[in-house]
Order: structure tokens, then sequence, then C-alpha cells
């Protein structure tokens, strides 16, 4: 028997789960790590049932990782950061799961990112990854902007990068806009440079797939490309003004997470650049210590 | 017997079809209209099936209307103006079709518009609908800017209004972008103005759902709404651009169709709109055009 699997007690599990994978980490009540987990997407917009297979999957991962078997889940004090779940029907839906755990408390991806890069203290958080988005959680207040979705929202996100990229390249392309480095970079990116063939690269592109090709954006940007420049001036006022939204309600810390955070950082105001700080933890720990609270606040009012 | 039933010899019909309705009209050799049709979408990006039942559904009306009989297609000489043909797959796809008619000419819908639009001679045409695009047919050169597809393309049309005006509204909303009167239109119009309830509305969108919102866009512009005002500049500058693009190869003429072009056409330059004319036919006149010509070469050629 292994030795990790003498814990009795509560575990916690934290899930951090977006549109395209979830981890999750299994601790112990000392806050000890057990195991760990990835599944797929679990993000109830894609359908309940695909959500809580992603689950379920990073969950059996981390017990097998720990040494404990699928009853243990019963033991488990879960909090849950889902994509989606902002949306009340997404919520609800999820809320009606009949989950094998001891304890399910839920909320978004990126309250418990937010919870996680300040262990749970006040402060605020900006994801720019394959979306953008940003939330202050400062007393209580819980101010959240943006992640509307691509392509009317997210805009400095990697989906809204590379489709700009692939927006420029065919204004170059149909001489309709200036010739920029990302014509070349994309062709050898796709192994096309045919116009058609870049439509028909793109004609059915998710924002993942988009998002893919955002660092081209500031590969030719770092090497002078002034359309590129341009595209990466605007993506970071986009996150700029996020940031300076958040900052309206006075959180002490502001961490940026995400692929395309690094990239970002350097294109935003000095003043925005002095408040951020790196993130403690990853969400889903933020995840666990979001149960820890709900489950907290419950005792007291009990 | 319907007198229209008459005819003998050849038949002449045209296809114009689009991503959501294709219209034919149905002509005697002499020209005279017998009967017209209206089917689903007939773009191959939708399937190969679903665009020639929609033909056929379309034809059979127009023999209907036109009292004849199902039989008669054999008779038919057909010119097909199809979206999505531009892409070698799909013009492939739809020529491997075992049609019933007699003779079946194939090219772009874009193509049978500027033919219609000048009565098969030289000229130009922008389309402004749900998607945007120009061509330009001089002395047998052909030059076709933008309709790649949304979101990466079709700047300046009814999806890309759309989706400007769905950011906008967000931006709005978060405190990001100024206000606008666009918000409130919105609200009107889908009847929710909660951030989530937007949201869920356009969350799997088609740029024909999009495209369905753009005359809020000018509405709100011609009331001095300034955000909708520089999302009409923006759009209209992106047609400009296709415009004089298409003026390099001297077309005499140019005309703009699809539902936003009458309301585009006022925010173009002044040198712009001094070049622009009716459409003399619509693009179903234009494929029955097409197809003559067509049959004409291959007769020269014989």
């Amino acid at each position: 028997m292994n030795a990790k699997a003498g814990h009795s007690g509560s575990l916690y599990l934290g899930i951090d789960g977006g549109g395209s994978k979830c981890k999750v980490v299994l601790l112990a009540a000392d806050g000890q790590l057990l195991g760990e987990g990835l599944g797929g997407p679990a993000n109830p917009l894609r359908g309940v049932k695909v959500a809580t297979d992603s689950i379920l999957a990073a969950t059996q991962q981390a017990l097998t990782s720990a040494g404990l078997g699928f009853n243990d889940m019963a033991r488990m004090v879960v909090g849950a950061g889902l994509a989606g779940v902002n949306m009340p029907q997404y919520f609800q839906a999820m809320s009606e799961w009949q989950h094998p755990f001891a304890e399910f408390y839920l909320t978004t991806d990126l309250h418990v990112a937010c919870i996680g890069a300040h262990q749970a203290n006040d402060g605020a958080v900006i994801i720019a990854g394959t979306g953008s988005c940003g939330l202050a959680d400062v007393q209580g207040q819980v101010l959240e902007i943006g992640g509307h979705g691509f392509p009317y929202g997210d805009n400095g996100s990697g989906a809204w990068f590379g489709n700009q990229l692939v927006h420029h390249v065919l204004l170059h392309k149909d001489q309709l806009g200036p010739a920029t480095m990302l014509t070349e970079l994309l062709a050898e990116q796709i192994n096309a440079s045919d116009t058609l063939d870049i439509v028909a690269h793109f004609m059915h592109a998710t924002p993942t797939i988009f998002a893919k090709y955002a660092p081209l954006v500031f590969a030719a940007a770092e090497q002078g490309d002034v359309v590129a420049q341009q595209i990466v001036i605007l993506g970071a006022q986009h996150i700029e003004k996020i940031a300076l939204r958040l900052f309206s309600i006075n959180p002490p810390r502001l961490s940026m997470i995400g692929g395309l955070a690094y990239k970002i950082i350097p294109y935003l105001s000095d003043a925005v650049q002095q408040r951020i700080c790196d993130a403690a933890a990853a969400p889903e720990y933020g995840a666990v210590w979001f149960a820890q609270q709900q489950r907290q606040n419950l005792n007291l009012v009990k």
C-alpha cells in the first residue's frame, strides 16, 4: 500500500476547468499534494456530460497517482472553477450534477485563478490566453470584465491575435493593406501561401486554432514589422483597459496569467506594469482554497 | 396546357446560389421569362448534397410556374453562380455532380453578379451583404478581391457590422469603451439588456445572424452616435479600398449590390460614388448570360 494512501479524513480536490483541458490537484487536509490529473475540456458549454467526464477522468488520474481508489471520491471536498459557469444556465446545469464527492463548490475558472494567484487574499487577475478577461476580488466584491467570447469580445487574446494575423495577411494578399512579414511567417507555419489555401485552413477555425498563431504576431513585431507592431499595440491597449478598470476597486495586487501574458506585459504602460506581480499559485490550488472558504462560510452561518 | 409550355428548343436556367438561399430564373431562347424559383443554400461548403437539393427544388418551382414538367430539365442550358466555388475543391465537387440538365456551366456567385450588373459587358461589382467582396471583369481579365469569410475577412459586410455592434455594446457594458446608443438599440431588438443575455444570444451566431443587426449601426450613426459613426466609417473605408483596387484594371462601370450597398454608398469618397451605377440585371440573369457566353466560346473553339 502506498504511503500516501494512509491519509484519512477529508481530501481536497481543486479543479481548473477550461475550454480545452481541465487540471486537478488532490491535497490532504494539511495541504500536502497527494496527486494530480489532467482531463479534457470541462466547460459545460460543450455539454455537461463532456465536462463531468473530463473532471472524473482527471480525478481518477489524481487518485491513482495518490495510491487511492475510486471510493475515496466520497471523502473529497471539491472546489471547481469552470469556464462558462458565469452564465446562470450553465451554473445551474453543473450544480444539478449528481457528483460522487462529499461536497462540491462551484465557481468560474477566472475566480479560482484569482484566489490562486493571491493565496486567497484580495487581488486581481487578468487572463490572456485563448481568451481574455479580468477579475478583481476585493473585500468580497467581485468585478468581472470581458471574457465574453470570440469574435465579438476577447480582444488582446490569442484568438484575437490569430484572427488579426489572418486578416492582415489576406489584406496584403489582396493588395488592400501594406506588405507584412506576417504573410511569410504564416506561409511557413501552415505550409501554404496561396490565398485560397489560407482561407481553407482558417475557414472553420476555432478560437483555439487562431490562438495557435498568435506568437507569430509578437515575433514579427519584435523584428520590426509595422503591421505586427500595430496589432500588438491594439491588443495590449485592450488588456491595459481591463487592468485600469480592475484598479477601480483597488485590488492590492494584480497578476497576469495565460499563455500570452508574458508577451503582452512589456507593451503595457509603466503604471500597470509596476503593479503586476507573479501569481502565487496555480488556479487548481485556488479551487481548493475556494472550497475551503465556502465551507468555512457555511459553518459560520450554521 | 399552359401557353408558356409551348416553347420548344433550348431553355436557359440561371442560378444565383448563395450561403442562405438560391434564386433561379427560367428563360426561353429568346430571353422571355418563363418562371422563377427560390431554394435553400446552394453553397457547396455546406455540402454538395445540400447545394444540389436546393438547386433542384428551386428549378422544380420554376418549371411548375412555367407550366413545364420535370423532364424539361433535360432541355435546360444552365448557368450557375455559386458561393464557394472559387475554391478548387468545391468547384471540382460541384463539377462532378450528375446533373439532370443538358449543359451545366459553373462559376462564382460574384462573377454572375458582375455579368448581370453590366449585361455581360465589362465592369466591376462590389457585394456588401452578409459578406463583402468585389470583382472586376475587363477584357477577359477577372480580378477578385476579398470575400474570404468572417471573422478574418469581409470587413464592411453585414456580418462585420453586426460583430462590431456586439463588440462595442459589450465594451460599453464593461465600461471599457464609451457609452453608445447601440446598447439600447440592441436591447430593444433582442429584448435583453443583460450582458450575459447578450452573450448567450450571439455565442453561436453565424455571419447571417450578425448581419441581421447591421442596420442598427447605420440607424445610430444617422442619429449622431459617435461610436456607430466610427464603425460605419471603418467599414466604408474597407469597401472604398476594394473599389480602388478594382479600378486598377479600369472597369468602365461599377455597381454595388447586396443588402447594405445603399447604406454604405453615402460614406464612400466622391471619386468612387461618381463611378457607381445601378446594376442592369440581377445575378441570376447574369448566370444565364454566363452560360450563353460559355456555350459560344465552346462553339468558337470547335
